[in-house]
C-alpha cells in the first residue's frame, strides 16, 4: 500500500478501505506520510466526501491513534457533552454542575480555544487558583468524590486528530462533514464515557450555516456513536446570534453562575436545561427528557446546582468564593459602550462579528502562544427581538487595553442591525436527533 | 492577500485573480508558502479546473519565475517543438536535424526523463562524447554555425514549474489540463523561440487517454501560445502503441538515424515528416505544410538530414562516426526474445506496459538519482496490424543485466494481444489544431 495510490483512489471517486484509512492515519501520525500528501488527501475528501463506513473507519483509526480512557472504576453512567462551538457558548460550565447535582457523574476533558474566546479550560482559569491540569488519579478521585471534574484535554487522546486538525486549519479543509465527525467522535469515543450528547450549532456564527447541513452533521455523529456501541444523541441549536449575553472568559463564568442560580439569560437557561435534562435522562436518573429537565430546574431553584459548581471549584484548587462574590474575578480596567444610532428592534446580531470583536478586546487568541486577557470581552445588553431607543446602550466592551477596546467597539458596531418593526427572536432548539 | 483566502476562494468555485496567482507562484517559489498549502490548492484546482484566463496567468507567472531567453541574436524564425511524451518517442532527434537541414534554426533545450526511458538528453548521451551541457554562448554559437543545437534544460527556466511539478508528481495532481498547459507553456515561452509546435499524444500510453481530452489540452496550449504572441500549433497524434520499433536510449538514436535516411519505421517516419514539415512552414521556409513535408522528404532522400545530425554531433563534441557505424554505440551484453504463442495478427501493444518493460530492462529511471543503462531497451519486431506466426519473435529485450531482462521479458509479454482476424493499425495523425 502506498499513499499515492490512496490519493488517486479517493480523488477519482473511489471508496477508501479500512486498510487504506488505517495506513494513512497510522503513518501520518508517526510522520511517515508528509503533510503535503495528507493535505492533498484532505482536499480530495472535501470534494468527494466520506461515506458512513469511511467516516466510521476514520473515527476508529483516529481514536486508536492515542490513549483510550477507561472510566469503569467510576460508578454510574457517565455522560459526555460536546458542542460544535460558537460565540458565547459557556454551556459546559452550566450543564456539568447541573448533571452532577442530579447524580450523573461528569468526567470531562475540555479544550483550549483558538479564536473568539478561550475554550472551557481558559474560562475556568479565570477562577483564581483553579487547576485544569490534574493527574489521571486525582481526576478520577474528584469525579468519585464530588461527581464532577473538568480538566484540559489530555495530549495523548486521539493523537492523529491533533496533527490533522492543525493541518486542516491551514489548508481550507476544516468544514467537511466526514472530517468534522471523525475529529469530534474520535476524541469523544476515546474519552471513555458511556453516553455522548452533542450540541450541533447552526447558523451564521457556526461551522454549519444552515439547518440542513447541521442536521446532516448531527445524524452522522449520532450514527458513528451508536455504531461504536455508545448511547448517542444530538440537539441542533441556534447560533445565528451569540448565546447568552456575556462573551469572554471571566464574564462567561459569571453568567454561568447566574444561570445555575436560575437568574441567567433566557436562551442559555433554556439550552442548559434542555441539554442537562437529556443527559440526566441518558444517565438513568430520569425516565424521560421532561423529567430530566424538571430535575435540573429543581437544582437551579434549590441551590444544588451552584453548590455543586462550588464543590468542583474547591476540589480543583480554586477560590470557591467566586460563586458569591464576582469581585474575586479578574477585573477589566476599561469599559466602552456601544450606543444605538436609531430607535427600533434588534433585527440581527452577527455572531461571528461579535466573536471577532471579543477576540480583538483580548478575550481570544490569534496564535496558539498568545496570552488571553481573562477579564476582557463583550456584554450584549440587547439581543435579537429586543426594542432599542436611539442613544441606548446595545453592548459594552471591556478589557485592559484601551486601544484594543476602541477597535473592538468599532467591530461590534458592525454586528448589529436594527429594524423599524418588531422582530421575532430565532428559535433556539431546532431539533433532537437520537 | 494570504494563501488561506486563496485556498478557500478556489475550493469554493471562485476564479483566481491575476494577483492571487502571481502571489501564489512567487511566494511558493521562494519557499514562503509551504508545500502542504500548495498541494491543497493543486487538488482544489484538480476539482475546479482553471479557466482560460487563470491558465494564462499561471503560465505567465511560472514563466516569469525564472530565466527568460532571448534568441534575437540568432537569425531566422526559430521554431520549438514539444511532445507531451510517450513510449518510443524519439521525434526530437529526427525533427531537429530535418528542420535545420531545411534552413529553420533549432535552438532546443530538452529534459531528462523519469520513467520509461531517458529523455532526449539521456538519449543523446548514448552518443560517445556528446555534450548536453554547454554555456549559453557556445549554445548560441552552435545554432548560428550549424543551424541546430540540443542541450539540457537550463535549471533557471520556469523555476516555479520545477518545484510545482515535483509536488504534483507525489500528490496525484499531474493530470489536469490547466496545470499541464501552464507547466509546458511556461517553459516553452521562456525558451525564446518565435514559434511553438506541440505534439499532443493521445491513447493508452499517454497522459490523455482519449481523443477528446487530448484535443482539449491541445486547444488550451495553442490558445495560451497565441495569447502570448507566439505562432503556435498542435498535432494530436496516436500513442495507443509505442512509436516506432525501438524503445530505449542508444537504440532510439539508431532508429532516429535510420529514419533520417528515409529507412525508418512507417509510423515514426510519417510523424517526423508531418511535424518537421509544419515547422518548416512555420519557420517561413515553405509556403504550406505540404511544401514543408516535401522539402523534409527531399532532405531524407538526398542525405542532407543525416549530414545535419552529424554536424550537430560533431559541434557538441560527439563521435560523428555513429551515424555510419552503429557499433560505436554502447552495446548490450544480453538479448532475449519474446516469442508469439499463437498465430494471428497483433491486435494491440499496450504502450505503458512496454514502457514499464523498458524501464525494468534498465533503460529508464525510477528515482532521479538512478543511472540509466544506455544500451538497454526493447525492439518491437511486430507492431499492431502485422501478422504473426506461432513461435515467431514479437520483440527483443536487451541490456546488461540478465536478471532484469527476464523480468522485462515477462512484462513485455503482457503488452501483446493477438487476434485471429486481420486488424487495422491505428491512425497516427489525428488532428491539426492551429
Amino acid at each position: 500500500m502506498n499513499m499515492l495510490e490512496i490519493l488517486y483512489h479517493k480523488r477519482d471517486g473511489g471508496k477508501l478501505s479500512k486498510e487504506q484509512i488505517d495506513f494513512f492515519v497510522s503513518q501520518y501520525t508517526k510522520g511517515a506520510i508528509p503533510d503535503y500528501q495528507a493535505s492533498a488527501l484532505l482536499m480530495a475528501i472535501f470534494f468527494r466526501d466520506l461515506d458512513r463506513e469511511e467516516t466510521y473507519w476514520l473515527t476508529r483509526a483516529m481514536m486508536e491513534s492515542g490513549e483510550i480512557l477507561d472510566l469503569a472504576d467510576i460508578p454510574g453512567i457517565k455522560v459526555d457533552k460536546h458542542s460544535t462551538g460558537g460565540v458565547g457558548d459557556k454551556t459546559t460550565l452550566i450543564v456539568g454542575p447541573l448533571c452532577a447535582s442530579c447524580g450523573v457523574p461528569v468526567a470531562k476533558m475540555s479544550g483550549r480555544g483558538l479564536g473568539f474566546t478561550g475554550g472551557t479550560v481558559d474560562k475556568l482559569e479565570a477562577i483564581p487558583g483553579f487547576q485544569t491540569t490534574l493527574s489521571q488519579e486525582r481526576f478520577r478521585q474528584v469525579v468519585r468524590e464530588t461527581g464532577i471534574c473538568v480538566i484540559g484535554q489530555s495530549q495523548g487522546i486521539a493523537a492523529a486528530d491533533k496533527k490533522l486538525y492543525a493541518l486542516r486549519d491551514v489548508t481550507a479543509t476544516v468544514d467537511n462533514k466526514g472530517l468534522i465527525t471523525a475529529s469530534i467522535m474520535s476524541k469523544k469515543l476515546a474519552a471513555g464515557s458511556d453516553g455522548i450528547l452533542l450540541d450541533v450549532k447552526c447558523g451564521q456564527g457556526a461551522f454549519m450555516k444552515n439547518l440542513e447541513d447541521a442536521r446532516k452533521l448531527a445524524r452522522a455523529m449520532v450514527e458513528i456513536g451508536k455504531t461504536a456501541g455508545k448511547q448517542t444523541a444530538a440537539f441542533v441549536t441556534d447560533m445565528s446570534q451569540p448565546l447568552g449575553r456575556a462573551v469572554g472568559n471571566a464574564s462567561e463564568v459569571m453568567e454561568a453562575i447566574r444561570t445555575l442560580r436560575g437568574q441567567g439569560p433566557e436562551d442559555i437557561t433554556l439550552l442548559a436545561k434542555t441539554l442537562a435534562g437529556y443527559m440526566v435522562f441518558m444517565g438513568g436518573k430520569a425516565s424521560s427528557h421532561e423529567e430530566g429537565m424538571k430535575k435540573v430546574e429543581d437544582q437551579m431553584k434549590n441551590g444544588g446546582a451552584v453548590r455543586k459548581l462550588k464543590e468542583m471549584i474547591l476540589a480543583q484548587g480554586g477560590d470557591g468564593g467566586v460563586v458569591e462574590d464576582f469581585s474575586l474575578f479578574p477585573q477589566p480596567a476599561f469599559r466602552a459602550e456601544l450606543k444605538g444610532e436609531e430607535t427600533g428592534f434588534v433585527e440581527s446580531i452577527r455572531a461571528d462579528v461579535i466573536g471577532s470583536a471579543s477576540q480583538i478586546s483580548g478575550a481570544g487568541r490569534e496564535k496558539k502562544e498568545d496570552a488571553i486577557d481573562l477579564s476582557a470581552g463583550i456584554y450584549l445588553q440587547k439581543k435579537v427581538g429586543e426594542p432599542v431607543e436611539k442613544g441606548e446602550t446595545l453592548a459594552v466592551v471591556f478589557g485592559n487595553d484601551r486601544e484594543k477596546l476602541s477597535l473592538a467597539l468599532e467591530k461590534a458596531r458592525l454586528a448589529y442591525d436594527i429594524a423599524e418593526k418588531p422582530v421575532k427572536a430565532p428559535e433556539l432548539i431546532k431539533e433532537l436527533i437520537c
